[in-house]
C-alpha cells in the first residue's frame, strides 16, 4: 500500500531558486490519499477534548475543516492581514523568504478553549508559532499541533517542542 | 433549533462603503453550526457519483475539506494566480470589485471525472462560473454545485442554471 509521503509530488525552484517545493495537491486529489491523511491526523485525537480547530491560511483549511467536521467542533481560520472581515489581533513572523502577518478575529476563541492547530507542512515554524501566539492571546490552549509534512532541517519541529507543544506529523523529508 | 442564517453575522462596509459582508466564520467557528452546515451541504450528494470536490479559494477549501474527506474522494483546489506550484490553467474573471485571475494544475482532473464545486458564497457567480469554465477545460463534468449563501439580487445563482449546472444553497440573504 502507498504511503502518505507516495502521494506528495516535489517541484523543484518553486516560489524560487534552490527550494524544493512538497506538493500536497497530489495527495489531496487522490481520493486514498486524502482519505488516508485526515484519518490518519485524526488517531492521535480520539478521546482527547479539543473544542476548536485552527487551520492555517491555506491548504491549513482544507485539513482544518475536515478535521473540524469529523470532531464535530468548530473550525477557526488564521489569514494572512486584511482578509477576516472582523475585529483581528496580529501577529508578524519570518518566512524562509520575507516577512509576512498574520491575523485571528479577537472574538474566535475563548477562555480556557481547547484549541487544536493544523497545517500541512512543518518548515521553520515560524507561520505555526505566530498561530499559537495568536490562540494563547485569546485565551486558548494549545492541545496539540499537526502537520502532514516535516522538514525536519530546519527546526520547525524542535521549536514548537521548546515552547511545550506536541507535535504530530505524518513523514518527513530531507533537505530544504 | 437555531437556523445556518442565524450563525452568520454581517459586518457593514467590509471589504469597501456599501458591502454588506456575510461572514461564514461565526457560523464555522461554532460546533453545531459547522457540523450542520458540512452535513446539510452533504444530503443532497448521498447516493450521487462524484469523483472529486473542487473547492474556491479560500473558504471554500474549508468546505471542500470537510465534504471530500466525507464522501472520500479526492480534493482539488482553485486558487489565485501564481499559488499552485505545478503547471496550471488559467481564467479570468469580473469581480464585484476589480479583476481576478484563478488557476487549477493541468493534472488535476481526468477526463470524464464527476465533479462537485463548492464555495462558501454564490454572489455574481463570476468566480464559481471560472471555476466551472477551468474544470470543463480539462474535461471533467459538473454534477454540481453547493453553496452555504445565496444572494438571488446578484444574480449568480441565475448564471449558473443558465449554463445547464445544478445550485445547491443553505440560505440565502436579500439585498448586496
Amino acid at each position: 500500500m502507498k504511503k502518505i509521503e507516495d502521494y506528495i509530488r516535489t517541484i523543484v525552484d518553486f516560489p524560487h531558486e534552490g527550494i524544493m517545493f512538497r506538493d500536497v495537491t497530489t495527495l489531496f486529489a487522490d481520493p486514498r490519499g486524502f482519505r488516508m491523511a485526515i484519518d490518519l491526523m485524526l488517531h492521535p485525537y480520539a478521546g482527547i477534548e479539543i473544542d476548536k480547530v485552527v487551520g492555517l491560511e491555506a491548504r491549513g483549511f482544507i485539513l482544518g475543516g475536515a478535521i473540524a467536521h469529523q470532531l464535530s467542533v468548530g473550525f477557526v481560520p488564521i489569514r494572512k492581514k486584511g482578509k477576516l472581515p472582523g475585529a483581528v489581533i496580529s501577529e508578524s513572523y519570518t518566512l524562509e523568504y520575507g516577512e509576512a502577518i498574520v491575523e485571528i478575529h479577537d472574538d474566535a476563541i475563548q477562555e480556557g478553549e481547547k484549541i487544536l492547530v493544523v497545517d500541512d507542512l512543518l518548515a521553520t515554524g515560524g507561520t505555526a508559532e505566530a498561530g499559537i501566539k495568536l490562540v494563547e492571546r485569546l485565551g486558548g490552549k494549545i492541545v496539540s499541533t499537526s502537520f502532514i509534512i516535516d522538514l525536519p532541517e530546519l527546526g520547525g519541529r524542535k521549536k514548537l517542542e521548546a515552547m511545550g507543544k506536541e507535535v504530530n506529523v505524518l513523514c518527513a523529508f530531507d533537505g530544504l
